[in-house]
């Protein structure tokens, strides 16, 4: 049955089919820390819709299981292929497709680097806004499928905000065409936002047009602050919302993020306890934003610096982006995900202290302060999470959901989460989308026991 | 059969029950020019979430189909309660329940009206930005239902981009809890934007949490240019988008449209074929973009007026906004409400001009210019469509297909446009929906005959 299935891809998809031991090993994990306890049967690489579509045949004719591989920089588990299942990656799909000026839309292939395509924009004057951490290394159809979100969410939205419709393969080979190329269209249920977030449990996204906006001639402005401790820091971000300013990005370093950043980057340590804001204006307004926020957050007692030049900018945001880097310094990290209301982030960081003292363990937390959502970095040695960072990372979750808040602002379930999923969403709701599941893939051979534990 | 269902409605929820000849025909219809051929058995008055439970249980238990209701302003035949029907109206449930500024969101009952929400979230400085033209008398648990769109959608989105969260009680009776309080969230398949825009066929909406923004300070500025013809018009308005300015609104109102409003207002008639445009800028730079906007429309032909003042401004808005009254002055009218990609508008307004000439008929129209949704009027004698106009119509949604657009940009489709609803779908995503609505409702008692036809 096993080879039955590698021989069948080989003969309608040839040279696609890769059974290396290094292709097959890299396909068993992402970036969550995670891995299959053993390799997958292949790797498909598709290069076309037609590829796709024949791969699922055969996985549909065989009960074979298919995971979608984007670029694998998931940090839930999500792409990570195992035995007796087909990786199938459609990494090489990456045209873009078509763009339209006009009405601010692209149409791509699922494979394209998120940033690579905002190159591809930038000569159009045009910008696709959605911009995890990781647009450099992450595809436009993998962040789709996870409903990234980014640093620039509380002003410019999420990918939820940012696709008009997907092309979607289902589970026996069929070809969707989900949403509209307009602004508006109420045609029925909406099925593409379901598909966005659905981590490949409801289809294969195989294209995708987008909303765009155009580029802003006007240069950012970028602050920090300092303050004596987190809960400072929190409240002042609080501040800013509250005063009606809409700072583009606006990001919170707890006390040990900011230590071990400075210590890999070789700056002089901050003080102790000492947490930062690091904060981005832009648009016609960006300097007297700047301005009016600084003074929020002097009121607020946090010791402010406005970059004077681009350049003194992108050194204040490398402390800030160099966090992941300087956590695997550290030793393995589960890079957690949860988001509460904006004022309840104080809150959520006394339950972050508070389960550090009951579990004897730190947690370094950096946090997209603008839109709530925090990442807590549990750190710990050895490939495995230990039994109890679980149980602390289950505390946590506990935690922000009596917060009002959701286990994943941004990297979704995929295998690391989906034990708490039902917690989340109510035995009800929870077998209302198994259920949709179903429809989509009556045989169960999308991405089995991902999102759902099925 | 019937009576027990009355009776045991009366038992349970007693004064909440209406069966006054009045009521029954007033949930016969709502405002599409469309009615149910006969009245329904009760018209339930809903004054809480045990109400709604209650009547969907005794709906379930005797197999009797519900037509939700909110204020009944529909445009497609969607809250229309006929013969052996409950409708159950949710108008009374018109609580705001929660304000949190520092979150940015309200919590509120579904019968709430859009513009009372407004007025009662000024004093906190906040806004819900979806505008329906019918805000002063349509629910925001209808706006919600149908997705709705408005005049600002261009630049601040639609309903669906201002929901978080919705509560939803099941055909059964069970309520079902979908969303998130916060920014970001990414627990599983995303129920709430499936709910949105779902016509009543999925459960009914109880409450719902809202993405508020704040009140602007600044001043809109108001500018109104003529065109010698509709295309020019369509064509300027492509213009103003691809210069990069962003109006918050931007309308069109071709010329017998122009010339029916101008009569009604007692105007002096407009040239013959004049079209116009009328814009509104907002926020800190309103001054500086109507200025740009206003060289852009100069440049491609247009004669422009810049509203002095607010009372100027006001009364621009009232030509726009008499569009509605002046229609009724002519006939009964069948609204229309396609939408096209915005480079598309100046096409579309050509099939529109290729219709009326191959079926003989004038279909004044407006249009949401800056998001390519067109509201063609079909103007007719008698309460009933002809099928003269039917065949128009059908030509008129090939035609918007045909250019990459939709059916129905804000309506909905209820029971006017479930018979293209497939053409516009295809078969697969058809039947996906319906397994969908069958998924939610097994019994198919929810608005059956609306949107799927089935
Ligand atoms: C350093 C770093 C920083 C990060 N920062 C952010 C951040 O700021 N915000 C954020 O949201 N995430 C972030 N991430 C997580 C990750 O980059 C995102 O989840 C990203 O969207 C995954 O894209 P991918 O192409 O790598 O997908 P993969 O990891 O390959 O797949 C992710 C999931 O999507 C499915 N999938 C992928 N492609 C398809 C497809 N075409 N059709 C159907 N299903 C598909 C997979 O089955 C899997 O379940 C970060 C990761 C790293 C390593
Ligand atoms: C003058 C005028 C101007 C208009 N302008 C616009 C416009 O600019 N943009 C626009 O989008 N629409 C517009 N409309 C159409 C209409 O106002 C909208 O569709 C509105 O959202 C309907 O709200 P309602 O409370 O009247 O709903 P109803 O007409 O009562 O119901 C509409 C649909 O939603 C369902 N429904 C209602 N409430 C619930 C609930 N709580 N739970 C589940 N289902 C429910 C009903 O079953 C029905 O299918 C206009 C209508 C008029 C008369």
């Amino acid at each position: 049955m096993t080879v039955d299935v590698v021989a069948r891809l080989r003969e309608r998809l040839g040279e696609r089919i890769d059974t290396s031991p290094a292709s097959l090993d890299a396909a068993r994990a992402d970036k969550s820390g995670h891995a299959a306890s053993a390799p997958p049967l292949a790797v498909v690489h598709a290069a076309s819709v037609a590829d796709v579509q024949e791969t699922l045949r055969i996985a549909h004719a065989t009960g074979t299981p298919v995971v979608t591989r984007g670029a694998g920089t998931g940090l839930a588990g999500g792409a990570n292929a195992g035995p007796g299942e087909i990786a199938l990656s459609v990494r090489a799909m990456d045209r873009l497709v078509e763009v339209c000026p006009d009405d601010l839309l692209a149409v791509v292939e699922p494979g394209i680097l998120n940033a690579e395509l905002d190159r591809m924009l930038e000569p159009y004057g045009l910008w696709w806004p959605p911009d995890p951490a990781s647009r450099e290394i992450s595809t436009v159809g993998g962040n789709i499928a996870t409903g990234a979100g980014g640093l620039l969410c509380a002003k410019y939205g999420v990918v939820r905000d940012a696709v008009l419709a997907v092309d979607v393969v289902l589970s026996d080979g069929r070809l969707l065409k989900l949403g509209h190329r307009t602004v508006k269209g109420v045609t029925g249920l909406d099925l593409t936002s379901l598909v966005i977030g659905s981590e490949g449990t409801l289809g294969v996204i195989v294209g995708a047009t987008l909303k765009l906006r155009r580029r802003s001639p006007f240069t950012p402005r970028t602050l920090t602050a300092v303050f004596p401790d987190v809960r400072a820091a929190a409240r002042a971000s609080a501040a800013v919302t509250a005063s009606g300013a809409q700072p583009a990005i606006m990001e919170l370093m707890d006390a040990l993020s900011l230590a071990a950043v400075h210590r890999l980057l070789g700056l002089p340590a901050p003080a102790a306890d000492a947490a930062q804001l690091t904060i981005q204006t832009d648009g016609p307004g960006a300097d007297a934003e700047a301005t009016q926020i600084a003074h929020v957050l002097a009121a607020a007692g946090g010791t402010v610096r406005v970059a004077a030049d681009e350049a003194e900018a992108a050194l204040l945001w490398r402390i800030r982006r160099s966090m992941h880097p300087a956590m695997e310094t550290l030793g393995t990290t589960l890079i957690e995900d949860v988001s509460v209301p904006r004022s309840a982030l104080p809150d959520m960081f006394d339950e972050i202290a508070r389960i550090e003292a009951a579990y004897g363990i730190r947690i370094p937390t950096v946090c997209h302060a603008g839109d709530g959502n925090l990442h807590p970095n549990f750190v710990f040695d050895g490939p495995d999470v230990p039994p109890l960072i679980w149980e602390a990372a289950g505390d946590l979750f506990r935690a922000a959901l009596a917060l009002g808040g959701t286990l994943t602002g941004e990297h979704g379930v995929g295998v690391l989460k989906r034990r708490w999923l039902a917690d989340e969403l109510g035995e009800d709701q929870w077998e209302l989308q198994r259920g949709i599941r179903r429809l989509f893939d009556p045989t169960g051979i999308l991405n089995p026991g991902k999102v759902f534990a099925d």
